[in-house]
């Protein structure tokens, strides 16, 4: 259950409510927002008055839902996705920063194309300890002087915990990994902070789940949440992941959060990154998140799925031949 | 391996061939075509002289393989499809033929848009006794008379192979529906006919598998196989399958036949139908086989999924825009 | 919902009855059985009278239901499993029938463990067609010799309903394969003889669907049927199949059909089949079927995961210890 | 590749070869081990003389494999569970601590079974914002009480790396939840300590991503690492999760690391825990983590899965019945 309580409601009746339901709290311009479980159904007469409005939900995805709120508003370093904008955000850049070179040579070429968010791994989520783990806090500095030079927005991601504040800090938008999903540690603190959140669905998370932990986030009074899908585990065994896009339709039909879609990871390989893009743009998503590299084949991380130059251009041309034809502005 | 045999060669050698390799053969145009498992890397010696071409593959992907062969033409009712023709077939029609005025009024609504391929169940593979199994040969019938009145090609599915018969007897394109995709008699069956068949994945089916179950057709001698994508069974509650675009491009970048997508069963729900149509239609597909019913509220199965009149029509502009916008020709 | 009506009920109302609800229809003992749709709450007054009990359902899960009838109990050849016997079957044999010599050791060796009931493939259902499709009427024919000289019972699979016949008339076990299992033609033919019929689960299939195609065969009329858990698809790529032990818990625990376990099929690998029956026979199942061959390496299909003769020895004795151990007849 | 180096190797040379194979090191007895990528298959000529022993594996399943070493022995509150000993280890305690007098009263009934290792989660890894979040530090000091008064080893979850410490400092083992499995800041920390680890497989988790889990805690020093299967995520609805029996065969076989397993979770239904539990003994695990609750119904977390004391009771009689037909100590 939502409440919308009054401005002028004293501190000690929110108090008292936020503790008999458990309930979280954020003010929001003239609005004291109370959140409790989705199993609270009514409100106790004493605090009726201070009601403004009330809303109830079936499960716990709330401050997500649609009937909540119309589709959000997100602000990605002056560009907005999200809410009526019709703009669908591309990013790019390696699977991971791994020297200054590198990441000087993918800036330059997607200026060129007018792309204005960089993205590159520093903590690299390995499942091995026995490979590359990620250039950490030397690969935020990198992206940090990229972002200066060029003007880009840069999107990065939080491992674990250890180095959330270093991300919040150095990144303007924080992208927690599909592994990381479920960590309280990072949500909490990206729950603190206003800067916009992208979260990863894990590859074995239902949509309920996913939308939960944006829940995490929401309730802490941080507005500003990404969903993005890069593909379910399967059985199929030919595609490293299944991207989901029956969800995206359920997510864009339930729920007031802007969806970004990463299908470098969905597929694996290089070959069909083109043509999901192609459809995700057609479906009418709010940004698709790709990888490219200067030469995938010696890349430290990834190197079947990343594009060169050439695929990506290529790809990009592509899709805004099909924005123009339904209205979509690639931003 | 695939041989490619003089057409002058010996019966006799083609018989020992054969038997030697345990190996299937048909003749096409001037060739004759031996088939043996994947695993035989070699030809004897003494039939080298009567190879005009040999065709090796890592897996039991060979007639279907775009390593063997490029993308094959199919004819449906003088309409072609895959090849180079840049053609997206839209078939339509209700889950269940369920009477006479059903399809009557949903002919004249799909001739009105300059659809030409009716589909409709007769035979449903229920997974309940309990539930409509379907008008079988009665349903048969009234496809037919839609055929003779609008011109239409029409589809419906074989449920096992005790009825086989009749609906290639009667089908223009004879569906084997998911649940029905290893049936060896249904397979064998179409083998042995140049109709054209439309495989369904079975929704706990690998690509492999899927494109294997096209080798028993293709190996018989029928070349008129195409594949349709469903949506697979996932962990994902929310949507009733989840529509596999990473499989369907690697069907693309690996097969040589025409795919067709089923947004209908894959999402479950008809909200989301058009934008996974739109999303379809960008990537590239050969065609969309999507449910519309008078009224779905009444329908006697897959009542959630099937879309009215005017959400079919809103799809259809929105799709025809998209392929106008790629070159793609809808037929 | 399920009606047992008076066995003195007027065949005109018994008539009436099932066309007003569209109901199946049997007699047991001294009773009519009729069967509606669970989605049917309540019979019409007039009926009342006939009426002697009527049991109502969440789901189409009824003839199969603990809350109908207590376990039921099945003859196998003279031997009986289920009810409160605490008998297991154990059936072994190799994967396929390959020659006379391979079924002659097989027999001789499970007679001599006296195990009394044999397995063999006829009718592959192989997914390509590229490898060896079994020796059909004439490997039926080499199990049903074995049967005359050793007194086993035989169970074989049918592939499609092409051969149903053949294989209802020859074995004394019906078993309806993985892939198999929705055919209606199969099912149907099952359900109008009263031969003991195993249903094995599709790898891509739930619970509810596969206690829904034994109804199929029970609502016809034949009460002999028993399920059979052998592994489903899953993520997970280091083992063939994933064997699913909760869910035959779960059909312990709401069902009232015996339930045989596939361990060979489910792991796919020889090494852990051992760890597996044992992990079944604790649980407390009614039966394994496992793959034996006299030299696994050279087998037709299967190699991997057929047991040599020695394993197998060492596999039933460990069986049998913990059989002994709580109070279960191997049988 | 694994190296065993003399212990007399010069430090300088030993960082040499750390830093040319970017490797990680320790010292096990008198051997200093040094553990490169899998995929590095040789040693360069100059080190050779250094290298007692060289083991070169397929995959980064390294430290954990039983090519590598035989089943380790690992030591919880000084009873010994792996090596050759046999035993099997029983952990119980409620899903959630919850208050004194909750712990108080499943320690007594605990006590009383003769089970020495009690559970209970302090920071509870909820998927929603809006539920019972746990006691945190103030449910870590109810478990260390209960440890002082009945002598127990106690085992509870660290949810992410904010409170890892705390759990290191208060557990005697740490169990690294399903959804913080791939957490390298829980990882590393549990690395440098030498306190057991049990780390559970995440729902979502294949086999070889699941040991390599627990190559990071190994290759960093900390021998002493169980694994715990705990149920994959699968399309099956019925059950909560699906317990994976086929995986632990596949660990059983090829890693040196003592599985115990978590029926608990895997069905997420009290009915069907005995079963499942008398299974997994029989196949011959090394430990049992099952939930305990003296009144699950109105349990904070995970109440339809918490046995009652009746419920455990005979639960743990049945398992000691089969434990003692094959030899196994329940300890």
């Amino acid at each position: 259950m939502i409440l919308h309580l009054n401005k002028l409601v004293n501190t000690d009746i929110l108090n008292e409510i936020k503790k008999k339901y458990d309930a979280f709290h954020f003010s929001e311009n003239e609005i004291e927002v109370v959140i409790t479980s989705s199993s609270v159904k009514e409100v106790d007469t004493k605090f009726e008055k201070f009601v403004k409005e009330k809303f109830l939900f079936d499960s716990d995805i709330q401050l997500a839902s649609l009937n909540y709120k119309q589709k959000r508003e997100i602000n990605i370093g002056g560009k907005i996705i999200g809410g009526n904008t019709n703009n669908c955000i591309i990013i790019t850049g390696p699977c991971s920063v791994e020297s200054e070179q590198q990441i000087e040579k993918v800036s330059k070429f997607i200026s060129r194309l007018n792309i204005h968010t960089l993205r590159g791994g520093c903590y690299k989520p390995r499942t091995s300890p026995y490979t590359f783990q990620g250039m950490e806090l030397d690969g935020l500095k990198l992206l940090k002087n990229a972002k200066n030079k060029y003007g880009f927005s840069i999107i990065t991601e939080v491992r674990d915990s250890t180095h959330v504040n270093d991300v919040i800090e150095h990144a303007d938008i924080i992208q927690i990994g599909a592994k990381a999903m479920y960590d309280h540690g990072i949500l909490k603190a990206c729950a603190k902070t206003k800067k916009t959140v992208m979260i990863k669905r894990g590859f074995g998370t239902t949509l309920q789940e996913f939308v939960q932990a944006a829940e995490f986030i929401l309730s802490g009074g941080n507005p500003n949440v990404i969903l993005c899908e890069r593909g379910i585990r399967t059985f199929e065994t030919k595609t490293r992941f299944t991207l989901d896009l029956c969800g995206v339709a359920y997510l864009k039909h339930h729920t007031n959060l802007p969806i970004i879609i990463d299908p470098s990871h969905a597929l694996g390989y290089a070959y069909g990154i083109e043509d999901l893009s192609k459809a995700c743009i057609a479906m009418g998503v709010d940004g698709l998140i790709i990888e490219t590299h200067p030469n995938p084949s010696v890349a430290k991380s990834d190197a079947k799925q990343q594009l060169n130059f050439e695929q990506f251009e290529k790809l990009h041309k592509s899709i805004s031949n099909i924005a123009n034809a339904i209205g979509v502005n690639i931003i």
